[in-house]
């Protein structure tokens, strides 16, 4: 750290990626990005920008926010576009939390959020099954983040429950991270109109085969998107490239392909959830593109580890309640395949 | 703004980005944009990234840095990548200002992100002749900011001058936004490795013909590139996408391209003085892909709209010092003729 540092980011514990290694081809279950590329439309959107590179990209993002619109039935001033749903769940607690409040097992990012914002937070704990009891969730004056389905459990709440969250927090913004909606969740997005202190953000990183384009968005009533504007203005008013705004379109104007490759990765979690259980795993059931499964037989980092030696990659987190699991990324078939024939060889 | 707003933002005033009107076809010549595409291997490389967008970029950017580090003759280290500069100048104010002190004439965004940021600024005349004293820049313990070329007046710092400034301010950060140095200025990107307290920052948007990708860097030593990772990986990890990164590459191994475009965009800056000057107009020396220039036969504003009406765009900047002026930006030789001969008309 050089002496020049702030004080105030001295003791900043930077967020953690699943890692991205270089050193050989591995078979890549470990950050949840889909195993499909773009469809075809997304590379002639693309081909068309790079004549116009020339000129700034939109920093209205007008396009996208209206077929955005189209899609999810708000309305264009309801939704805010950004590179990716880190840099906007970012936006949002910077814009309106005075304190943040968590689960304790959920997305590690939303504790370093807090961090460099200086914004303290709590987390509570899931219940002993992983799940949330929304009991637990009333927290004036306080932020509360919740990734539904939650990550890297994959178990998702109910819309129901999510509207009781809503509901009994009028003076707290609540954020909901829909990264893996598509996956089988229940979007909150309709209760946009209904609540003024909803926020829910997405991504095309997970369902839309765009984690390397970089491409988010939250939706939220006029007023809260305003208020983020006027923060992303202040800080990078062009945050979204035109390459990317193009790719975004063209796959929102292809949604079938979007729905079927869903449904064959949900096709292919049941499958691997099946298999797992064959050979002795607990599987917690779940609504993502991953799981989130342990067995007795070894111990969760050594399996990661021994899997890694394989060439495949899954990811494994340090934490108490959760270090005896590997969480899975659904990929290909084969790559299902390839995988419990691994696992099969190490236990 | 809503009530959920945090009170530190509810006067805070974003930057307003130069227009980018879309009623009709214009001659744009108001966002310092290139005239030039990127070259044929950028549409290559753009092109081999789309079926593998489902993967994330590389956080690190490695291969990336890489190549600039050969290029700018500085390890790969001493860089961070961004998406766009202003993004990168946001995280050094970020990281390292308690106070910040700029010249009164220069980049509008520096006094936002200061007040994004919640540090005070000091602004420090320019001369009568928009140069700057280098002597009145002593500010211990405050950052200073440097465009260099300054914009909007277009006018270069020497390399000697930018050093005393940094000699001068031990104890401070100086940063240096090169934007436009490829149009005739002094990098100071030689004095990083002899000076701990500089931070120097470049932009693909103006002389590398991809404003619509956002790519900009950092240039500074290892500590200071660390403190602006812990918070880059602290907000947005993968902040730039990888079709951007593999056009930033493609760009870098076509430097004869570039350079010769710059020499194209200085050769028509030379001809459009000129033809301005022969018209009566006052035109500040430019370093830069602008003209910063006035006229007593009109008024800059009215310049500027009428202009507009002729559907040419330039730009207009009402603080009190420069509101006679209009920046125009260089474009090509044919749009150069188009504008003088509209002024003609006008005046």
């Amino acid at each position: 750290m050089s002496k020049f540092l702030l004080d105030k980011y001295k003791d900043l514990v930077p967020y953690t990626p699943g890692e991205q290694p270089k050193d050989q081809q591995y078979i890549k279950l470990n950050t949840n990005e889909s195993p499909f590329s773009p469809c075809e439309a997304v590379m002639k959107a693309i081909e068309n920008e790079v004549p116009t590179l020339k000129l700034y990209s939109d920093p209205e993002c007008k396009k996208l926010r209206c077929k955005l619109a189209e899609i999810y039935n708000v309305n264009e001033n309801e939704i805010m576009i950004g590179s990716g749903s880190d840099e906007l769940l970012n936006y949002v607690i910077m814009a309106f939390a005075k304190e943040l409040v968590f689960p304790d097992i959920t997305y590690g990012f939303y504790k370093v959020f807090a961090d460099v914002n200086k914004v303290p937070y709590t987390t509570i704990p899931l219940e002993e099954d992983f799940t949330i009891d929304v009991a637990k969730y009333v927290a004036p004056g306080k932020m509360i983040v919740i990734a539904n389905p939650n990550a890297p459990t994959g178990i998702a709440l109910s819309l129901e429950k999510v509207e009781q969250i809503i509901k009994n927090n009028p003076t707290s913004i609540v954020m909901i991270d829909e990264a893996y909606v598509d996956f089988g969740g229940e979007s909150a997005v309709p209760l946009v109109k209904k609540y003024s202190n909803l926020v829910v953000t997405q991504t095309f990183s997970k369902s839309r085969f765009m984690a390397g384009a970089r491409l988010g968005f939250v939706i939220a009533n006029e007023e809260l998107i305003k208020d983020l504007n006027t923060l992303r203005y202040s800080i990078s008013p062009y945050n979204v490239n035109s390459m990317t705004l193009a790719a975004g379109i063209a796959t929102l104007e292809n949604e079938d392909y979007t729905k079927s490759k869903c449904l064959e990765i949900i096709k292919n979690r049941e499958y691997l959830s099946k298999s797992l259980k064959n050979i002795g795993f607990d599987v917690i059931p779940s609504s993502t593109n991953f799981i989130f499964a342990k067995t007795d037989k070894i111990e969760g980092e050594k399996l990661y580890l021994t899997l890694k030696e394989k060439g495949i990659l899954v990811r494994h987190f340090k934490s108490e309640r959760i270090k005896d699991y590997v969480r899975i990324t659904i990929g290909l078939k084969e790559n299902m395949d390839a995988l419990v024939k691994a696992i099969k060889e190490i236990i």
